[in-house]
């Protein structure tokens, strides 16, 4: 089958690589996938990842040994956990010491003509979502965890640090909540997309008033959480999203004297994202800067990485 | 009267410093004086901070506008407000945007033969609890802020990494909760002196497991976040005391990928060390290292840095 492949260090398209085999799991056709933030770092050589990358898709079941799902429109949770452990045995994989995670450690990810994940990781699309927003589910599903692990409320004035693919997703949920919100960004075209939405926008460095009850530092950049420290309140919360693979240089003395919480903020269950998208697809469209077959999967990534960008999709 | 002043990069004692007058205030006279880590950052440029340093102090009333604390033996928080925002209207002015703190910002502080505080900072202390206990009373009430901010039960396994002065303090208020604690530092003698107190300790970089659900961050030392992630499971807290004139460089994937929290803890309600001073001073005078005239500050200060120093006192 054809696939993007990072190995040593270098992204490239092959199209003899086996349609993956692994016992016990679901072979998932995949028809949509996009490209994450996630994925322009893994090539920069975040995570030490070697295989296929890709973990935001849409697809159909070819098999698996639960035959109702045969046929199924799916999209599928990333963290594949060892099954056993006590994190595993209570439902949630996402932080089994053991797990694999499609297409960012020890697991080949979406940007192939097929996929392959455990039963349980697959959740059935409902018809009325289409796939160009089905595929949003699993960054979706990371803004949702947001709310799981910090209270917002009407009354919070929060902050989103980044106008990019995950920035605006967030935005979105996060509205949900009737919380004061604001989106703060560098690019004057992606802040427009959300004040369309109804999202109330400010262009970073111009005069934003700080005390931000909470902070989602969703900047891609290692100078965000500096950025964040100025925007928050003393005893606020700032929900970190960005992964990259640089350290990033913190005044912790400030967190101290300020006593600020950093709460670090991973995977979401797409049970919440799905609901969310039950609800509505909203402008998610609007949110889609290109498609591009797989077979032009190094220009995609080229051009996921440019400034105007938004999310860029992979048709297999 | 006689002080320790920290001017222009310099510590030196005077003996012609006016005694303090602010209007509305009370005025204590300094019967002991405890040095802390942050006065020995102070002195190295930490806060910009410039005139008398020290927070740590017990010592009596003179004069107050409150009549009923004259001759009162008191211990005083440090943070003054404004008394006007809605921090300070709710009775604490410890995140009070207009406050100065006892001699770390905009205000003399304890190295002094005399101090000034607003008198509803002042606590009268217990009668059964000795001036070298009372002491210890503003680092001890940092040490239960932990308490007030994360919960710690029977069945935490917790970690307080760093067995200087704090760490000692945390170690022994947070073993009240019956939590699983382990205290790690880098000197036997100091260990020495927890495990005398019935504190699990181990050495630093010999096998501590990690999975710890909370961990206590007291090395003082920019590195100790780093140790801190080491030691902590997935979604895992690590509760951050050390302030530093440095920044520290943090893997924020980690922190993003499992999901720790960081939370910056700072100043304590004297209330609740007390509380726990009333209910017995325990080993605290064995944490003693040295007491020192006033007049000898610059050499206390020399003895305070010396890498065998616990806690070492100023007598006015």
């Amino acid at each position: 089958m054809k696939a993007l492949r990072f190995e040593k260090g270098e992204l490239r398209l092959v199209s003899d690589l086996d349609v993956p085999h692994r016992p016990g799991e679901a072979l998932v056709r995949v028809t949509l996938a996009g490209i994450c933030n996630t994925d322009l770092e893994i090539v920069r050589g975040y995570a030490d990842f070697c295989g296929t990358p890709g973990h935001e898709f849409v697809g159909v079941v070819e098999g698996s040994p639960d035959g109702s799902q045969i046929g199924a429109r799916v999209v599928g949770e990333i963290n594949a956990g060892c099954g056993d452990c006590s994190l595993c045995r209570s439902g949630d994989p996402r932080h089994c010491p053991q797990r694999t995670v499609l297409g960012i450690a020890n697991r080949d990810g979406a940007f192939a003509e097929y996929l392959s994940l455990p039963p349980l990781n697959l959740f059935v699309v409902p018809d009325r979502i289409p796939d160009r927003a089905a595929v949003f589910v699993e960054p979706l599903a990371a803004a949702c965890e947001i709310l799981e692990q910090v209270e917002v409320t009407p009354s919070h004035r929060v902050i989103v640090l980044g106008d990019g693919k995950l920035g605006q997703l967030i935005a979105r949920v996060l509205a949900t909540t009737g919380c004061r919100l604001t989106l703060v960004g560098k690019h004057p075209d992606k802040l427009k997309l959300a004040t369309s939405a109804g999202i109330e926008t400010a262009l970073a460095h111009t005069g934003i008033s700080g005390g931000a009850d909470v902070v989602v530092e969703a900047s891609g950049s290692p100078a965000g959480i500096g950025q964040a420290l100025e925007m928050v309140r003393p005893r606020g919360t700032i929900v970190v999203k960005s992964t990259f693979r640089e350290t990033a240089e913190i005044d912790i003395s400030r967190v101290v004297v300020n006593e600020i919480s950093l709460v670090g903020s991973r995977c979401g269950r797409f049970t919440k994202a799905l609901e969310f998208l039950s609800r509505g697809v909203g402008d998610l469209e609007s949110m889609i800067t290109e498609e591009f077959p797989l077979a032009m999967g190094i220009e995609a990534f080229r051009r996921a990485s440019s400034p105007g960008a938004i999310k860029v999709l992979l048709a297999p």
